[in-house]
């Protein structure tokens, strides 16, 4: 049996929701969820760019759904289906450890895989995966990245910098605690979160960049300023041990993958939207992004946030 | 600005359908379609596996959609839009020429880019394409290719062959009309033939790894045999120009890539399926694939499509 064929099987071991029609046919069917918005979207992963590849394959597959599960998240959307692009590149043990974990990841969330496709790369090629995932949500609530207005306050929904940590640490530069690492390898979508601000907010977006990068977009996709608290923006107890300096706070509101969400919230709903985040800025009629602390403003850092490039 | 930057600009101009968010969301959002099925599909192209590193960027970009489409009109459904997954590989002239090419090919088909993402490959490595299409149907309407019963007739919407003359044409072996290369390069998803035959057949799917594979493919999933009639297999005008004897026609119902339709329609339905297709066999009770033409039965021959394999 080829390579392809084997990897097939598994995955129409775990593809058992009646949609996905065994992927034995061109597509998957679905009823369409009766009176909700559909939420779409598309995120992959290269091997060397967005993971390791000496990373551990099942925390891969965790991180393929997951970074497109935060982007339901951060419109507030509810996850119907997933549809997956495989790229083979001849490592069937590689293949075996990532669909185990995909399995796995699948039934945490409770989301079932619908279909897709399994494709052969030249071998030595650096490994391609995309994820499509569909979620729902009323219609109406899913915030746009572009709603933000003057005066809204910027709403975290939890620590930065923990990926950043984690990925240092997976790079051997650094050693550390093993739930920074996790949280580099292992990010959570803040889909409850994600839910309970759609309804408060006017803008919402997830971290994946960074912070200020990612502030930084929501405030000039809606035409206006924002401001961070430099002083305001939580770190966690073991990125603190770090350090909890300036120069810490720059690294952490800079770091990628963290795959908190970000919202624009009114005023008036602040105590609404502190159940589920905290207060770390405010946006502003004008343009940029500026950032101060408890002792005035803060020179911006020459990078905002984590871009992926090829090597 | 950066290669990837110019990229999504001009994405962002072809993506002009609010549903979209002028691709500065985290996802698309659009309302759900009232009381219809939603039909998903995502394939993939890898340069030199899928389409060769020679072939018109704008011509791959067609084809990335088209056969996504296929997909789609192998349920019977329209298309609402697609999410692309694109790599770049450090040829910006051919991601324009791509571009182009993928914006031309939405306007004929009248689909909507909805999101998608970019993403940087290692320059030298094979490009990966993937794309996810979304379409409706009438619910319960997408025919299961595990549906077929015993005495159904299996229908084809058209002419086989075209797409595996004109892939030898884009090799270079042979010379030919440019319309066999043409159905190579820019093949026709049979959208009006699936939505017509959809209600009528019991099983459908459409043609990409060659008649013999798919129509066999059907039938496994159906439980059933299934018999072809090498003769009413209908040629192009222009194939015909490179023979219709048996050797010919093993060639055509092998050769992969012409996306026409296969269905599975109850004898009671013929008259209203040959007004989208010919009759070129029948499914019955048992397993295997049979082959016969006028003189009796015809030996299988060694390839029953083509497979897509890295080289």
């Amino acid at each position: 049996m080829s390579d392809e064929q084997r990897l097939i099987d598994s995955l129409r071991a775990i593809a058992r929701h009646p949609a996905a029609r065994g992927l034995a046919d061109d597509a998957a069917v679905l009823p369409s969820p009766l009176g909700r918005d559909l939420v779409l979207t598309h995120d992959m992963l290269v091997e060397g760019v967005h993971y390791l590849a000496g990373d551990p394959p099942g925390d891969v597959a965790w991180k393929l759904l997951a970074v497109n599960l935060s982007d339901l998240a951060a419109k507030g959307a509810e996850p119907i289906g997933v549809l997956m692009g495989y790229g083979l590149t001849g490592r069937p043990g590689w293949d075996d450890e990532f669909i185990a974990g995909l399995a796995r990841a699948l039934d945490h969330f409770g989301v079932p895989l619908l279909g897709g496709d399994t494709v052969a790369q030249p071998h030595g090629d650096a490994r391609v995966l995309g994820l499509t995932a569909i979620g729902q949500v009323a219609p109406g609530g899913a915030p746009d990245r572009r709603g933000a207005q003057a005066g809204d306050l910027l709403v975290l929904t939890g620590p930065v910098g923990d990926a950043g940590i984690g990925l240092a640490m997976a790079r051997g530069e650094i050693t550390g605690p093993r739930r920074l690492l996790k949280a580099y390898r292992l990010p959570m979508p803040r889909l409850a979160e994600g839910r309970a601000l759609a309804p408060l907010a006017h803008a919402m977006a997830d971290v994946s960049d960074g912070l200020l990068i990612d502030a930084g977009r929501i405030a000039a996709a809606s035409g206006l300023a924002v401001t961070i608290d430099l002083d305001a923006v939580p770190l966690s107890d073991e990125a603190r041990g770090f350090g909890e300096d300036r120069a810490a706070r720059l690294a952490a509101v800079t770091a990628g993958d963290d795959y908190q969400l970000i919202a624009a919230v009114p005023l008036d709903r602040r105590a609404a939207a502190e159940r589920n985040g905290v207060v770390v800025g405010r946006f502003e009629s004008g343009t940029g992004l500026r950032l101060v602390d408890r002792t005035g403003p803060v020179p911006l850092p020459a990078t905002l946030g984590y871009e992926h490039r090829a090597g």
